[in-house]
């Protein structure tokens, strides 16, 4: 089965917005073993669009149109898609019931304008969007052939919506499933070991003989702020196989970097965080310099986070830091704000405040400005106190202002993590630059 | 002239790279006043990029290949572009000459492979690389029509690297210059108006009428949560001209959405804030419920927040509010946690702690659990405190948790810069839904 991708809007072709969504869409199709042989994006433009979709069905056997469902007058996907293939336009009752209750919770008429979304060519199958107005679908091809001379081969056109996170939702749950069976058969499993701790090229030293593998399994490596992903794919007729193949190349991976291994797949640094936290009964308060709030929001990312997470004090004036925190003007004169003594003060102080059990606190330069020479822009501290005291460690991190907040962030759950599997002392301390 | 970019590179179709560089040649292009109406992304293949360069030459000016000029077997560029336009691969002394030293400088014997990359079709005139050994090319069609009988209209190709740091400079010291004099002075400029507190379809229908400018002028509507932006794109054959042409239509935008507007181009939310915050000599702080510390990491990513930003409280649970804000117990009791009061009675409580001169505070169900039919998922209270007293905005927002989370944080921010307009007055309340 041959994809084709359309990516369709104007502020694409002008650079505006980085296409993030044709790389999702090729990687969820490889997952399905469907090849995506061409990408084309195309602005909000009937005429190109309309070409683009003629060439499409000419040449592939499944068409993916991403963008330009939205309700205004530069929308022009459903009319573009109606006039190629020469399926009408029918009005969907059901779908404009669902528009009109999403606007009537928000306490908003629904605008007209917004009646075109509840609008799908004739015989469409309804891929319902649960995060906003516009529909996706999907046309079987075979029985309408007659109408699009240059359909030749494709048998599937799929219309979903631009915003990524409208668009993702509707592939996972819906579109996915209906693929597999389509495409039936050879099945493609992929699954991702996410590290933290250590830089792409040390994760790249441990692991490089494995990247190199034969045949059906392939493994890439791929960094973000703070983190290395590996990824293993493995191809095979059916899905035990394939799922035999990536679990021995996984095998071979958790014996070589052990607990720099936070999660798979899915997980995140703060649900993995969130369920030692509830499996060990600890509770966990913050008390944030540099981060500005940064762990806190990351820890309330996850539903349930209230039953183990009580709070915390963003302490970023030193005010705070002694009047919510309790550490001693004297100390902060003393050491200064950015030290191994103000972060164990800071996580002491919001342990005792909130009464949680552990206590995290981070202070550091996040820049571009305030460094020095003797504390320069990255220097940060982060700290863990319990009920037998606090422990610091101390980073230097590169990058910028954001990076520096992502990557402390991000080393400050690790820590968190490792202390309540009991392996603190795994930690690549004082180099956890992580990337 | 109207520009072609074709991206060259199986790992592209994957997923596993985002294709970035296609964004920033569009920002490029656009700057000199060169429209691209088509992006194609194709595979490692001779046959389908051949395909995708005929069909380019047929219909563009301009056709610009990214990728797949390295020295390995699947870089197929300069074989398949030799093909297509008939024109010899002809080796470059100098260029092979660069290439050695380049090897010699790092201690390696240069592999016969790279020999290749010193090879470039007839007429070529080379894009040096100083950071790569693959230069870049241009090539002037019009004297070799004969031998492309489909390159009707296109007058230059132009193949650049793959990897961005080494593309980016070949794009902006020598290509651009180039493509300035090819277009000849038509400038293209572009401005976002950024708006928030109303959704997508009530700016259209605010707009709607202006998206459909005639000639030189056009508008574009793009949504994210809590947030509608609307882009003005002009072309004009002096840079002067382009920005008049923007100037008169922004100029109508703003007397329709007047202080939803919060700001253009790259400002965000929170540097305006900061920026209003700064002018006014006043000092915030935040007490978060529901965002968990989203706001405080909103604002402290500005650099030099320390300077109004005091700090504050995440108080995720009662406990945390009453110890840390004091909020009576009573008051919880009485009215729950999510509630206007008690909203206020965290703003005001923040205030007092932190001694800034206003208290910004969020409560709220962010779900998936924990709501009621009275209390639904979504909804919010947010308070501003100052030293008048304490005000609240009741608010009822939709989508994922993340969403939530996301809207209120943007909500309370653009309620803070209201305050400090002293246009609070004009807040679109309880359907500040954004989006």
């Amino acid at each position: 089965m041959r994809a084709e991708l359309i990516a369709i809007g104007t502020e694409l072709l002008l650079g505006h917005i980085v296409n993030s969504n044709t790389a999702f869409l090729g990687r969820a199709l490889a997952g399905q073993g469907i090849g995506c042989y061409h990408q084309v994006t195309v602005g909000d433009n009937p005429e190109r669009l309309g070409e683009a979709l003629r060439l499409a069905l000419s040449r592939s056997d499944l068409v993916i149109t991403c963008g330009g469902l939205g309700p205004t007058v530069d929308d022009v996907t459903l009319e573009t898609i109606a006039a190629v293939t020469g399926l009408p336009l029918v009005l969907r009752p059901a779908i404009l019931r669902k528009i009109e209750v999403r606007f009537r919770k928000l306490g908003i008429r629904m605008p007209p304008s917004n009646r075109r979304q509840a609008m799908l060519p004739e015989g469409a199958k309804e891929l319902p969007n649960s995060l906003g107005t516009a529909p996706g679908f999907l046309l079987k091809l075979d029985h309408v052939d007659k109408c699009i001379p240059t359909a030749e081969s494709c048998q599937y056109l799929v219309a979903l919506p631009g915003p990524p996170y409208e668009m993702i939702p509707i592939v996972e749950k819906l579109l996915l499933p209906r693929l597999r069976k389509i495409a039936g058969g050879a099945v493609i499993r992929s699954r991702t070991i996410k590290t933290t701790g250590l830089t792409e090229s040390e994760v790249d030293k441990k692991t490089a003989d494995l990247l190199q593998l034969e045949g059906a399994v392939t493994m890439g490596i791929y960094a973000r702020p703070g983190q290395v992903d590996l990824r293993i794919t493995a191809g095979a007729p059916k899905a035990q196989a394939a799922e035999r193949l990536i679990a021995s190349v996984e095998k071979k991976i958790r014996q070589r970097l052990g607990s720099l291994i936070y999660g798979t797949d899915d997980d995140e640094l703060e649900s993995v965080v969130g369920q030692l936290l509830r499996a060990k009964r600890k509770t966990v308060a913050t008390a944030e310099s540099c981060t500005g709030g940064l762990i806190g929001h990351r820890i309330t990312e996850v539903p349930g986070s209230s039953d183990y997470y009580a709070g915390g004090v963003i302490a970023y004036s030193n005010a705070v830091k002694q009047s919510a925190l309790g550490v001693p003007a004297s100390l902060l004169g003393k050491y200064g704000a950015v030290s191994a003594q103000a972060a164990q003060a800071m996580a002491l102080g919001i342990r005792e405040k909130t009464g949680a059990s552990i206590g995290l606190a981070v202070t550091g330069i996040a820049g571009p400005g305030g460094g020095t020479k003797q504390k320069p822009v990255g220097l940060v501290y982060i700290a863990l106190a319990d009920k037998n005291g606090a422990k610091s460690f101390k980073h230097q991190f590169s990058g910028t202002r954001a990076m520096v907040k992502t990557k402390t962030a991000q080393t400050a759950l690790n820590l968190l993590r490792l202390r309540l599997m009991n392996k603190l002392a795994e930690h690549p301390a004082s180099h956890g630059e992580g990337n």
